[in-house]
C-alpha cells in the first residue's frame, strides 16, 4: 500500500480527482481491497458496507465530471465510529443489538462529511455507550492493534476501531468521539493524529450521548494536514479548507511557545515514552520552537474531583436509562462496574464538584494565555494486551491509567490534539499532546502542523504498522 | 406621605432635584422621617443607617450641583436585600449573625446603583439564604405585611423587607432576588412591582447564592415606570433611562398580545383572586388588548420534575457547605428541613431532571412566540398569618403553595413582571403576572407599562396600606 494515490495527503488527492488523474472509484476500490487484506488481523469495522462505499463513490465521480464543488471530501473514503447516526447503517454503540432507528439520524457533523461527498465506507467499533479508554469492547470482538504482530493487543477507546480504520487504510478521516480522552487515546496508541475539539463548538446532536457536558465529536487522521482539511470541512465558521492550510501553514516555527507543565503530566511514565517525547521536543527546539515551564495543578485537581463525583457516569446512566433502559441488563461488566459507582453519588457532590471543575476551569484557561499550546505526553502508559485486561478489576485500573493525561483536559474546557512522534520500550506509538485554550483551534492546528513539519508524519517518522506491512 | 415628592415617579423627581426644586438632603431625610414613624409597625430592615444615608445624600446634591450627570437614581433612597454585599455594612443573609467580610464585596448591580450616586438607607430582611417563599425569617424578627393591620401577617419571601421599605416610604427601589419567586411573591403580597429578569442577564457575583442555576437579582419597586428606571441603570446594554422609558410608553395597546395559559395557573385560586384578576383582564381587552388562549403544560411537568429533585436545596447545600459551614447548625428548621430533603437526591435524578426542565424550557420559549406576555395570577393564595406558619410543617405546605406560580417561571428559563391588579377577599394585594420569554425584557416592560396605564400604579388602585395611612 505504500506508494498508491491513497496514501497521500487529502488535498494532493482532491487535486487529482480534479485533474482526472484518479477517481473516487478507484480510491474505494483501494479502500475495499485494503480492508479486505487486513480486516481479519484487524477488525476495525462493527459495519462495512463495501456496495454503499462503490454506489458513492460513483455520485462523488459524478458530481465531479458534472463540476460541482463540494469540497476536498468529495470522493474521499472516511469511516464513523458506531455511535453516530449514519443514515442507512445500523447503530449499536457497542451494545449487543442495534438501537432504535432514531438513532440512525445524521446530526450536523455527520451531514456536513455527506454533503461534501466523503464517503463512508462503514462504521467503526466503539466502547459500549463509548464508556471506556482501553478499547476492550466487551458485547463485540476488540479491534487488534496493528503495531503488534505478537499478541492482541488493544486499539485504546472510546472510539476503537477509529485509529485502526486509518492504519488499515480503507478510511482517511475516521470520526471519533472523546468526552475523558477517546479521540486521543486511539489515536496516540495506532500511531495517528486525533483532534479534540472545545466541548459545544460542534453540536453533538445525532450521537449516542455518554456525558453531554464532556462530549466532543472530532476526527482522527493520518496527518495534522489531512486534520485541517477535516476541521474546515466539518466547522461552521472555517475558511475554505485550501485556504485554511496555507495560513496555517505559513506559521513561523520560532514564534512557537510551548508550556511545559511542572505537574502531573511527566510523572510516572512508561518506559520509553518520556524518552521519546523528549527526544521529539529537542527537535521542535532545534527549529526555534520556545519551551517554558507552566505551573498546571488544575490537572490533578480537577481529575480528584472528578473520581469523587464520576460526571461521566452520571450522565451515562441518566441516558441509558431515559433512552434504551433495555440495555441496562445487558451492559459489558466493564461499564456496568463504573455505572453502579456513580449510582451512589449523591446529587449535591455531583453539583458541587462541576462547579469546582469549572472554576479549575477558568484558571486552566487563564494560564494558557501565555503560550500556544501546552506539550504533553498522550497517554502515559503502553496500552495492554487484550489478555491483560480480561478481568474487570484490572480493566479499572488500565483505563485510569491511560485516561490520566486526557481526562483532565476534557474537564478544563481546553482543546487539544495528539501527534505521533516515538516508539515506546515495547514498539508502540507515543502521542505528543498539544493543549490549547478554549475556542484557540484554529492555532492549535498551527502549532501542530508546524510540529509535523519537524518531526514528520506518521509513516515518516514511524513506519508502517507491522501487522499492515505487505 | 400622601403628597411629598417622594411619592412621585423616579424620573420626575430627577427632573425637580436637576431644577433645584428639592435635594437628596430633602429626599432622604423624608426617608428616614417615614422610617421613624413605621418601623416599630413594619420591621423591614435588618440593618438601617440614616448617617450613610445623609452621607450620601451629600454626596448626591454635591455632585448634582458640579454638573455631573451620575443618571435617575442620583440621590434616590434605595434598599437592598440582606443577601447582596453593600461596603460599609454587614452582611447577614439570614442567618443569626453577620457572614465574613468577603460578603460585603459589591457586585456589578450594586456597582451599577452606587455609581449613579443612589442612596441606600439600608439592608432589608431575607429569609435565611433566600430559601423560602412565605417571608417569615426564622432567625430575626419577620416584617410585617402593611396591608394587615389586625394580625401580624407574612410579607412574601424571600426578599421579605423589600416590598416593605417600599410601602414604608423609605426606598423608592428595593434589590431583591429572585430563585423560585422571591422577588414576586413579596412584591405581590404587599402591593407592588416585582421584576425577575431572565437567569444571567444580570450578574450574581456579590450577592450569597442559593441556586446558581436560577438565581436572578432584580428590583422590586413601586410602578413600572420606575422598574424601567431600575432596569435602564443596572442593565449593561440598556439604553437612557429616559430615551428606554420614551420608547416603551409609545406601545400601542392594541398591539399587544396576551396568552392565558390552559393549564395549572389559573386553578385552585384563593377568594377574590381570580375575580380580581379576570376585572382588570377584562380592563385591558377594552383598551384593545388582545388575549388568546395557549397550551402551556410545561409549568406543571416543570414543577414535578423540580419536586423531585429539589434543584434549589441541591445547590444552596453545596455553596453553605462551601463557603458557610459553620452555619448549617444554627439554621432555621424551616430551612433545614428542606436542605436535609436535598442531602438525599442521587446525582442521577439531579442531572436527569435538570436535563429534563432544559428541554421544557426550551419548548416553552418556543411557544412564548406566539404573545408578547403570558398572564397567570403570580401567588395563587392569601399570604398566611405569622401565626398561621408558626410550625415547621405548615410552613413547608404554606410555602409550596405561594411559589406554585411563580417558581416555573424560573425553571422554564423565561422572564416575568407582578403588578399590583386588585385586593383580595380578605384584602391583601393581588398581583398580576406578565411571562415573557428568555431576553425578552424590554418588550415586557413595554407591555406592563401599558398594563399600568389601564390599572393605574399601586397607590391609585389599591390606595395606602392600612398600616402606614396617615
Amino acid at each position: 500500500m505504500t506508494d498508491h494515490i491513497l496514501d497521500q495527503p487529502i488535498l494532493d488527492i482532491a487535486a487529482q480527482l480534479r485533474a482526472g488523474r484518479t477517481s473516487a472509484q478507484a480510491l474505494v476500490d483501494e479502500a475495499i481491497a485494503r480492508h479486505q487484506r487486513l480486516d481479519k488481523a484487524l477488525g476495525a469495522y462493527k459495519h462495512w458496507d463495501a456496495e454503499g462505499a462503490r454506489a458513492q463513490a460513483r455520485a462523488a465521480d459524478a458530481a465531479l465530471k458534472a463540476g460541482i464543488e463540494a469540497g476536498p471530501l468529495a470522493g474521499i473514503p472516511v469511516s464513523i465510529k458506531d455511535i453516530y447516526g449514519v443514515a442507512g447503517m445500523p447503530t449499536c454503540a457497542g451494545t449487543p443489538k442495534e438501537l432504535p432507528a432514531r438513532w440512525r439520524e445524521e446530526g450536523p457533523v455527520v451531514r456536513a462529511m455527506r454533503r461534501s461527498l466523503a464517503v463512508v465506507t462503514g462504521k467503526t467499533h466503539t466502547v459500549e455507550f463509548a464508556f471506556g479508554a482501553v478499547g476492550r469492547t466487551g458485547n463485540w470482538p476488540s479491534p487488534r492493534n496493528p503495531w503488534d504482530a505478537a499478541a492482541p493487543r488493544a486499539c485504546g477507546g472510546s472510539s476503537a476501531g477509529a485509529g485502526v480504520s486509518l492504519a488499515e487504510g480503507s478510511a482517511l478521516i475516521a470520526m471519533g468521539t472523546d468526552t475523558g480522552g477517546s479521540i486521543r487515546i486511539p489515536a496516540n496508541v495506532t500511531g495517528q493524529v486525533g483532534f479534540k475539539l472545545t466541548h459545544g463548538r460542534w453540536s453533538t446532536a445525532g450521537i449516542v450521548p455518554l456525558s453531554s457536558s464532556f462530549d466532543t465529536p472530532g476526527p482522527l487522521t493520518r496527518s495534522v494536514r489531512d486534520a485541517i482539511v477535516a476541521f474546515a470541512v466539518i466547522d461552521p465558521s472555517a475558511p475554505d479548507a485550501r485556504a485554511l492550510f496555507a495560513r496555517l501553514d505559513a506559521t513561523d516555527p520560532a514564534g512557537i511557545r510551548l508550556g511545559m507543565p511542572e505537574q502531573h503530566f511527566w510523572d510516572d511514565l512508561a518506559p520509553g515514552i518520556g524518552e521519546g517525547l523528549k527526544k521529539a521536543l529537542d527537535e521542535l527546539a532545534a527549529k526555534g520552537m520556545r519551551t517554558k515551564k507552566i505551573s498546571f495543578p488544575e490537572a490533578a485537581e480537577a481529575r480528584a474531583r472528578f473520581l469523587k463525583a464520576s460526571f461521566f457516569g452520571v450522565e451515562g446512566v441518566s441516558f441509558v436509562e431515559e433512552h434504551l433502559p433495555d440495555r441496562i441488563k445487558t451492559l459489558d461488566p466493564n461499564v456496568a462496574t463504573r455505572f453502579e459507582i456513580a449510582r451512589k453519588v449523591s446529587a449535591i457532590d455531583y453539583f458541587t464538584e462541576m462547579r469546582k471543575v469549572a472554576e479549575l476551569a477558568a484558571a486552566a484557561n487563564a494560564r494558557l494565555a501565555e503560550v500556544d499550546a501546552l506539550v504533553a505526553p498522550t497517554v502515559p502508559v503502553t496500552v495492554p494486551t487484550l489478555a491483560e485486561v480480561e478481568d474487570t478489576a484490572t480493566y479499572v485500573q488500565a483505563n485510569g491509567a491511560m485516561t490520566r493525561n486526557t481526562q483532565p483536559i476534557n474537564l478544563l474546557g481546553l482543546c487539544a490534539i495528539t501527534i505521533p512522534a516515538a516508539l515506546d520500550a515495547k514498539g508502540m506509538p507515543v502521542g505528543l499532546q498539544l493543549v490549547a485554550r478554549a475556542g484557540a483551534e484554529e492555532r492549535l492546528l498551527a502549532v501542530a502542523l508546524a510540529c509535523e513539519k519537524v518531526l514528520g508524519t506518521a509513516r515518516a517518522r514511524l513506519g508502517v504498522p507491522p501487522v499492515c506491512r505487505g
